[in-house]
């Protein structure tokens, strides 16, 4: 029976991947778009876009405009000022849902008994949940969260885009008591398409296969661009699909993650206690930290072929 | 015409006071409380047997059990363990409203036109109904917030309690574009009820007034043994209810002010721009800069002479 | 008999001042120059300067050419580009001592008991004396300091420039068990030099009266443009030389001041403790409250008088 | 030829045995103590026991008995209360130069063409001596320092001890343009020392080896104690001295260090930035990444062997 899951987004190239993916894998209950890769207008519409192209009815709802207490933050150089440029994109027939999304989430968490939220945007519609229904963090199966790195950031040294561009929301995710289960950089770039797989993903002929080929060959030339090396770009959001789906092809650790809200050099770094013996913090967290790359891709590339 | 007020607080000596003349000189449409001076659960105890020895209907609303991103901070040196010690506190025989204090506060906001919030606790709830819906900081007709400073604090050498509590609401509350009115230390430190006035009060005989004068003898001496100095203690929150019921009683100047989140010594402070000239941030706050003693301590009394 | 003073200073206009007023009222053993107010290679070339017109053989000291850990800031809004912007400059005619500023100091303090070391400019050079012989701290009768603020600031909402330039070191200095006097923007803004005052300089017609003249001119000017208001400014540096050499123009309260050297507002602000009662910090410095204006002036108009 | 040395230290184990490896790979000039694993009068006495057990007649200058700007801290659960907890102590026959610390290694540097400082405790000495004389870095063929971490810190989850203990003196010395080579914790967690090491130490049978073997037996049981594991112990301090007299047994890649100053969960961090591509930061330090393990235990037991 497939696990239900809320996806809260930002819409993005990877995360319509991440769309197309729980739409096959997972019970898809809704979808939520919050600020992040791309202002919320374009957010809303890319989700829509990626239901549309994958024919699916899940709802869309509209979320928050800006993070909890900074201003909003894009990432232009891996998205395109869109937030998904690239493949051409159709013409919207729908709209998102009236319902907000914080609304719609805390909704969904008390009709769905075992519900996963797998959210791979910055934090802040999944704060503002647990914010406002304290009891949230238990009523779930738990959140499966795309952010954070215990190596190498992506905007700066030491941060990943989803925590740095909303660090107070991480810190409350974290904090809540909630099961969560973190897919930083380190696990997303071991699941890397190159021109290979973007290849073997067009070959499969369908509406998603073709939209995500064109998609990855944008975010590929991107990640050349802006990280140096080959084409090629890891995905990120449809990590924290699969570790709901397909949570065998994972190993992880139980760790203490903190976000450095306040830091000169390290503002929006997860910091993962990694440390041995008595002083170590108790974990409030599951950092996944290798995922089973062949396997992995063989999930998506079925679940691509299996979708509209 | 009164002026339709929602009162959030977090009772808390000076709280109970600022509802008692809230009830009188205002249309109090309802109360949300918030952790703050004690904990969530005392606070609402509090709120409650406010209206209770005032007669009020009004609806208590439960609101945040902690601050947006910290941990919980409590007051008991000034207030006791209780929140509200001092006074013998009578058997409650109402209950907290089952509608969520944001919920509750959104909704009165749609319904009655000109709305002000005057917030007298940690700005939680404030800000969390203002993430969930950005459009109410245009629909309120204004929100008068005790809290921050520009002179000494009460916390830390630099900050306030309601702003040192949750700094991240504070600011989220001062970025939001609506037209919020300050009262800080500076202001509320000029409106002190020493021996002489809470015999005043106490003489006046009624229900409120012999509560408020044991209130004031308890906290009085809180201040006292705190502090240092007589016993003696101002009167924090009505401030902020007289701001909009009685707005001629106060001078005041625009300026900006920013909330430090991130300081070793400074967390929690207001930086009110109070600098001249070009450099000069553009005024996102009315501050109160003086209250006219003598009239404030009337209006004072007369609503609690006119109360039950 | 003259207090001995070390004068540590970035001259700027108020720095000269300050030079010309302690040849007359002090024993002015030395003067070291640091980066402040413009570059080192312009401070010392106005150090210099200042030496020459008063015609003085004080020995002139180069010391930091940076903060001790930040990049160098400079005030040419106020000084302009040579630090020294508007009298006309005579050719110098003498050079700065081949003994740097920190040796130069440890040593005059070996050798002057009582000696007081009046610094103007950014802490660097005395925080490093401090920092390599930290018994200079009892050896030393005091240290005089111009900087910070418990009002507004002149960089930054919070913070003033000396201070905010080099936070660490006013850290340092301040916990380094010295007897510090601090004059902040507070008390130096009530000295202030308007345009009789420096007509009145004017027409004592030395050579150091009418070099001050011009230089107040320009620091009016400069003033008016960047704060508003008319053209008039106020004399810091000078407060610092005559709370040793003339205390009683001065009064005063024990204070504990930290820096803040990590706020995202307050970077650079000294963090006054004026609470009262039990929780007030222990006083680590003399803060300067209120200067006698007018006799300040007169002991001025008297030294510029006597000088050359 | 020998490479000639300076040793900054805070003796601690390791550093003990740094010091007997210098003494035998390097001409090694001289020995600065600083506060940083015990208080600076330990330090001083842990040095001075060093030299005394190898025979060394190199002079021992007394630096800093505190951090730049934060209080000092200690490390009394690795080394003990005395720094050298462990060996039975011989009576000190020798006493500390005269010569303070920073003096000292201006003046050596300005003797020795190419000096190397080895700097193995908290940077406070070595950045004091680069702040009072800019021309030291580029006068220096290098600072070889251990500290700093890419991975799990030792003091925090994400902090090294020396850096962690005067974070600003480690920036100081980044920022100053040296050429410096860094030794984190990932790259000296590759050196460890067990059991049976230490009994192959010990075999050696020369005073310096039994000594360093007593030091092992001790440091190995308080990792255990501290990190959990078994009873071994990594010797950070001595790769420092053979990135200098033996860097063919090292890998290393040119980076960009800064030193978080400011964090509330990462202060004291090194962020080593490690990402590729045209936002990577300019290299301002060689970060050690491997150590040939088996060749460095070759040559630390060579030169035990071939000492006193």
């Amino acid at each position: 029976m497939p696990v239900p899951i809320w996806l809260d987004c930002d819409p993005g190239h990877d995360d319509v991947i991440a769309i197309f993916l729980a739409a096959q894998r997972s019970d898809l209950i809704g979808i939520s778009v919050v600020s992040g890769n791309a202002p919320l207008a374009f957010t809303e519409r890319n989700g829509l876009t990626a239901c549309q192209v994958a024919g699916l009815a899940t709802p869309v709802h509209r979320g928050a405009a800006k993070p909890l207490v900074r201003p909003a933050q894009h990432a232009e150089y891996i998205h395109g000022e869109s937030g998904l440029d690239g493949p051409a994109i159709p013409t919207l027939t729908r709209k998102a849902s009236e319902v907000p999304a914080v609304r719609a989430l805390l909704d969904a968490a008390e009709k769905h008994a075992g519900l996963w939220v797998v959210a791979v945007g910055p934090l802040t519609n999944v704060a503002l949940a647990l914010l406002l229904e304290p009891g949230l963090a238990q009523r779930l199966a738990g959140i499966s969260v795309m952010g954070g790195t215990w190596g190498p950031g992506n905007v700066t040294a030491a941060a990943e885009f989803n925590v740095w561009a909303d660090p107070e929301a991480a810190q409350v995710v974290l904090e809540a008591g909630a099961n969560v289960v973190l897919a930083g950089l380190d696990l997303t770039h071991q699941f890397v398409m190159d021109r290979g797989r973007i290849a073997q993903i067009r070959a499969l002929g369908t509406q998603t296969a073709l939209f995500s080929a064109d998609l990855l060959d944008y975010f590929a030339a991107a990640y050349a661009r802006s990280y140096g090396g080959p084409a090629q770009g890891p995905l990120h959001d449809p990590c924290s699909v699969l570790a709901v789906t397909d949570p065998h092809l994972f190993a992880s650790e139980p760790r203490h993650v903190a976000v450095e809200c306040a830091g000169e050099f390290t503002r929006g770094m997860t910091v993962v206690d990694r440390r041995t013996g008595p002083r170590v913090l108790p974990p409030n967290a599951t950092v996944l930290t290798n995922i089973d790359d062949e396997a992995a891709f063989q999930v998506l590339m079925d679940a691509l072929g299996a979708s509209l």
